[in-house]
């Protein structure tokens, strides 16, 4: 289908049409092992069945405590004892907490082992399957440790989407909305238009056009800054209060569906600072409402001083400025530095006790 | 003094002639952080004081059993916790113990933080502090997970050699040997020559001329194969073996002159392959026995089937086969795969019990 470009190696996304189909293609590989969502494996345990050796699978349940180096040791020591070699392949399949896990897992063994990967999420799938990052929780610190190392392979597969809960694909869309906000208006409004036909009950087949959508948007930034030191922080829109809103919240918000929640806080801040119009702000609340009730008012509840603290110690913060992705209009976001006290804290309070849908 | 290239960033080595002007080169920068070796701190105080402030200062003691998640993660938590900041600098100060925790450290915080090294063993300056290389112990398995990141600038400091105990000057010497031994016959002629004046009593002057020989042999290797997938596997002469030794005797023998033995026993391993003439080996037995007497001894009590074990286990070792680093005299090592039972088993044995020093 298409390479994408990297400091550490070039990598091709490739698509199949089943997860059957997509495993086949390890069937020659030697000293591969497999990662595993255990939700995965459960639902699609047919696809795996004479295909992939039960002994070479070490299974897992997704979680944000996962995501910590207790919890990876066991994984570490199984694929150790169980022969992985620094030739061998690390297949890991799942979604962002799989992808995470495995790909610092993949860059720290051997010193950086090859691994593939098989996205089973929206939000995998349109998002974070290309750019390199994972991140690993320390402490109460959420996502500051982690590494660049892409996998070498992406093999998207369209029909494990088809078993995702509701909210899981409210959550992938969250990132679908923001790359089309990032890139203007005509892709944007193509996307809500599409969307209106997306329910719990179906209409989900139009969405495997915006992964690929997705993925076309966010290509040229992660090529141009892999290391997210420039253009690349745009990509970050709606993330810093995102991040907090999930972590004050003790992550009951999907982490789309936060970043959507970011995204309107950002544009009323913006609309605050005099950037946009304040009809900008009202016209996305009203669209994307449906995509992030009732969470919203998961807000009002949440402990307000872990909420700016998280916005504080947010890693993309520098020295002592709040640095925040904010916006002129759709496909017009800067990076700009916020004054925490005087402008940032009032906006937020505002928006979380006055605005949130 | 010189730049060496890196797939990561090319960095700088300078010399300072004492800790305290090192120490001085960070007087003004912002958000910068000290992880120093327990040894060094008592051993040098007065260089840090007025210097260095207290709160940014980190003190570990350097152990094997610090190299692992759980004794990093206090380490990881006392830096977010005092500040440390993606655009911050971790200065590590110790020897090659402090340079893995530290380099592991900054290439997972923030997903890779600025770090800059003052090497103070032998061992670190002549050879770990250039190369990029972190190494982190897993359960029982050593040195299987690790990073390549390497500072951003290496800042030598002739003084503090001077307290380094004898055993240390020794096993960094082993691997000043090493690296001398590749380079070829004139070189390690002169070395030994020189040697022959330094001895736990003094003539240690020497050493930094040696310091710096080293770095320019091992320049070219680093730079031309910076992950150690080819050329560079050279510079594990002696490496294999070694590493058993340590680990089969508990740590017991320090790593370079592990590695001497490794040398000798990789040499003998050639003599049974037809490689080298039996001289060869006779000579350097003889030249490198004052430099890892009595540690030979341990080998014979040591536990046969824990080094085998660790030979086996080898992270250089992919699929079935036994790759070492074997001699057709100095400046002739060659990588080959080596038959595990029928070859390298008997030749080992017979070593240890009849041949070490």
């Amino acid at each position: 289908m298409f390479t994408i470009r990297s400091q550490s190696h070039d990598y091709k996304v490739e698509e199949y049409s089943s997860l059957r189909s997509a495993l086949e293609s390890f069937s020659d590989r030697k000293n591969a092992f497999f990662l595993i969502d255990g939700v995965v494996l459960r639902n699609y345990e047919a696809a795996f069945d004479g295909i992939v050796p039960a002994e070479t699978c070490i299974v897992t349940e997704a979680s944000e405590e996962q995501k910590s180096f207790e919890r990876l040791t066991p994984i570490f020591l199984e694929l150790l004892e169980r022969g992985l070699k620094r030739d061998g392949t690390l297949v890991v399949i799942g979604g962002g907490v799989l992808q995470d896990i495995g790909c610092f897992i993949a860059t720290v063994l051997f010193r950086g082992v090859r691994w593939e990967l098989i996205p089973t999420t929206l939000l995998a799938q349109a998002d974070s399957c290309i750019g390199s990052k994972s991140s690993i929780n320390i402490g109460s610190y959420k996502n500051q440790i982690g590494t660049f190392f892409p996998p070498y392979r992406v093999l998207l597969v369209d029909d494990v989407l088809k078993s995702l809960p509701w909210d899981e694909v409210r959550s992938g869309l969250g990132e679908v909305i923001k790359l089309q906000l990032i890139e203007g208006e005509s892709g944007f409004n193509e996307l809500m238009n599409d969307l209106e036909r997306v329910t719990p009950e179906g209409g989900w087949e139009v969405i495997s056009k915006w992964v690929k959508r997705s993925m076309a948007i966010k290509k040229p930034y992660i090529e141009e800054d892999e290391k997210d030191r420039g253009i690349r922080n745009i990509l970050n829109y709606g993330h810093t209060f995102g991040h907090a809103y999930e972590s004050a919240t003790k992550y009951a918000i999907p982490h789309g569906i936060a970043v959507l929640l970011g995204i309107l806080t950002a544009t009323y801040l913006s609309v605050r600072l005099g950037l946009v119009p304040s009809s900008h702000y009202q016209d996305l609340k009203q669209r994307l409402h449906p995509w992030c009730t009732p969470y919203g008012e998961m807000l009002l509840k949440a402990d307000q001083e872990a909420i700016f603290k998280a916005i504080r110690h947010d890693k993309k913060n520098t020295g002592d400025a709040v640095n925040c992705i904010l916006t002129k209009g759709a496909g017009h976001m800067e990076k700009m530095k916020v004054d925490f006290l005087g402008d940032l804290v009032p906006a937020v309070e505002e928006f979380i006790f006055r605005e949130v849908p």
